[in-house]
């Protein structure tokens, strides 16, 4: 009888604390954190593969005296003659692999794991809206180029590789938006932990 | 006596749980919190105003016909005619605006306070680090120029200009350093408040 009694008191213990609603709350966190993070893969993975395919064979008339007619010169744009590209790429090559390990990491259930995936999350923050500011600049001047440099739009010519690499930002545009959601999540989480 | 034993009691508890160091890693927490904020703030200010303020002229030789000599015409750099560096003086006001308001809502010291200014130094981070990429590209690629889609490099000609943006993005980098460093600490100090 005294037994039970304990075990009465233990559990309505518990009740208090919110040791239960605590436990549903990590659990459903964790589900969460998991899908945005294979949603990240996915999205960072897209974006490396879509900009990592461009490129575009043109044949453009370049005139080489006025008396001949213009002879049709094929134009090659590549996704690595830039190295703002280059950079988006490997970024986004980067952050795909680490959306892969963090899964694991995260699977692994360590609470101690925690901060670190959270410090590195953020890191890929960082290293995602870099090479995106990089690739959009670059794109903005192929698309509407700029007089005072004298730096002339490509993507007249350019259209297919200009719209791909268009899609390509926008992929790791949405994939970095959610490496920021996955920091928020944390910080909330922690936060609720810490009351 | 009974009165003094449960004082004792009380204060021994108090050591065991940790509140009194956890009261000093909160204060030292805070200080270092607002050293970092003011930092940010001077950082990014001093990064907005360097490219704000930055313009050269300088006299470029035209050549309008092969038979006459070349004449001087004054060609004129200035920070707006690229978007990107628009772009980068708009984030860096923000940027430092905002250190300015967290670190008044820092010394309020309201505890409910530190997810939210946590979350806003976060989109910070991502803002800061997408217009220094920005600028970063458009100035590699005035230093460098690009053959593949003829963009000439103008910093032969324009070298102050290019010196000093080149100044205002490792300012600005460092500034953006500062808010990840501050979004570090405010999740290391809610794991540590969590355990």
């Amino acid at each position: 009888m005294n037994n039970m009694e304990a075990q009465q008191k233990a559990s309505a213990f518990d009740v208090m604390n919110g040791t239960e609603s605590q436990g549903a709350i990590n659990r459903s966190w964790r589900k969460g954190d998991l899908f945005l993070r294979g949603l990240a893969l996915i999205l960072t993975l897209s974006g490396a593969i879509v900009l990592g395919v461009n490129k575009q064979t043109k044949l453009v008339p370049v005139k080489i005296l006025d008396s001949l007619p213009a002879l049709n010169v094929p134009a090659e744009a590549k996704w690595h003659y830039l190295s703002a590209f280059v950079y988006f790429v490997v970024t986004n090559a980067i952050a795909c692999s680490y959306a892969a390990l963090s899964m694991l990491l995260s699977l692994s259930g360590k609470k101690g794991f925690v901060p670190i995936i959270m410090i590195i999350d953020l890191l890929m923050v960082a290293l995602l809206f870099s090479s995106n500011g990089a690739s959009t600049a670059i794109g903005v001047m192929g698309y509407e180029g700029n007089s005072h440099v004298r730096w002339n739009k490509v993507c007249d010519v350019f259209d297919k590789f200009c719209n791909q690499t268009a899609v390509a930002v926008a992929l790791s545009l949405l994939g970095s938006t959610v490496f920021l959601l996955l920091v928020v999540l944390a910080a909330l989480h922690l936060n609720k932990n810490s009351k």
